[in-house]
């Protein structure tokens, strides 16, 4: 499985075109883009770099926010940028309760209702959607879709060009990860991120491992990943204020290769 | 449902003796101790104390952690100081991953094999069981049983003398939450713990929230337990490192009843 980055890894050290640079000097052949990024660098300097260097955009980070309230044309904004940057899918981070409500079943009909109607507007660009389930940890703040099955769910209601971005960081504590990994299949498998859960964590949203120092089993759940035929990239996606986020970023690269290659 | 004090909730302030005189002068009927307070009091002048006042106990805090090495000889002191105490159930937090390991799996199997060890000493004392899941991200240090489906399936393999608490802090994120409450029925919810998730959440221990102050829809899951058939008392359990275990103890537990008329 190659490597893909996503760019929030490096986020506080480089901006969007140092990290494309990054990737090409540290021959890392995948990418997976912020929108905020993208709209600092333009979208078309960032998809004539992006081919200059022959980088595969692995995702575009994010869709979603369902719960907010000027979801609708944001979205479709997202499905455009992707089909510019040619991405193998648009991430959706769903959004948590709705504003000041604490109905976790109504906040979730929206997020379904809110995919199902950008949906098409997806399949016309041919953009897939990935639903990313977050750690149950951020269901009131971010996504109120915590669980592969879950997510899995929605999609099989919604039928084609949806399903899931599958973050190692937001499921590898789920009892049913295996069964819903072989449940999802290559069909459903759009992305597989990495990166690991740290002994203690010390910040929910910000204080995640360099894969092997924390307590995933990363062999493990990419073989059930591998098993279900997937057969894209794995990205690496770790938000770190405390640690990676301040080293020196050719650092951090060099370090997500090694670390690959005995995880 | 009738309050009932778990006394972690102000253990920072009270010793035991305090906490028992305090649900006294505040008409609180039941009462949760922790094992450490009980051995600092001491067991026979607990259960004195405890009778004096009229006190139920709705579970002794607490068994498990099977993944540690000395994880039998301490569950059986368990369960005699549960049936010392007339608890109604003695909570299992089972522990985390094995220590050194990553294998998720093989803790989990250790922990439900653990469980099913001490469980006929348990049904001789006539002291039920309750496993506790924990939030998911609790799964690496403290509980690797992390949802309600989880623990019935063990309870299920099982069979008598054992259920499951049911702490709102753990499960309220859970889209299956209702469905598994009922599957439980009135058989299984031995305990029905309550607190609140702040948001935002400081601390991944210690920074539960008051009934109230959090987003949790605490009627709704009230209904459902109540629906299940469980008749018995509601556990205020809050960790507050920042807020509530700073404040006068009498604050804190004439807010306790305060809210819970209006939650």
């Amino acid at each position: 499985m190659e490597l893909s980055l996503n760019t929030a890894t490096v986020r506080k050290q480089w901006n969007l075109a140092q990290i494309i640079d990054g990737c090409a000097r540290h021959q890392i052949r995948g990418i997976s883009p912020w929108r905020d990024q993208v709209a600092a660098l333009g979208l078309s300097k960032t998809v004539s770099l992006l081919k200059q260097h022959d980088l595969t955009v692995t995702g575009l980070c994010r869709g979603g926010f369902f719960t907010a309230k000027d979801w609708r044309d944001d979205n479709l904004r997202a499905i455009e940028e992707a089909h510019e940057l040619g991405a193998q899918c648009l991430v959706l981070v769903v959004g948590g309760l709705l504003p000041g409500s604490k109905d976790l079943i109504l906040s979730r009909e929206r997020v379904k209702d809110g995919i199902a109607s950008i949906l098409p507007e997806a399949r016309k660009a041919g953009v897939p959607l990935a639903i990313e389930p977050l750690h149950p940890m951020q269901a009131a703040e971010r996504a109120c879709i915590n669980t592969l099955e879950q997510a899995l769910d929605i999609c099989d209601q919604l039928g084609e060009g949806i399903g899931v971005a599958c973050d190692v960081y937001h499921v590898w504590w789920d009892p049913k990860l295996e069964q819903q990994i072989r449940r999802a299949g290559k069909k459903r498998l759009l992305a597989y991120h990495i990166c690991d859960w740290l002994v203690p964590t010390r910040d929910l949203i910000s204080d995640r491992g360099m894969m092997g120092d924390g307590v995933i089993d990363l062999p493990l759940i990419r073989s059930w990943i591998e098993g279900a035929g997937y057969a894209g990239f794995q990205e690496v996606e770790i938000f770190s204020e405390l640690d990676w986020w301040k080293r020196d970023p050719d650092e951090v690269l060099t370090t997500c290769k090694q670390r690959l290659r005995h995880c």
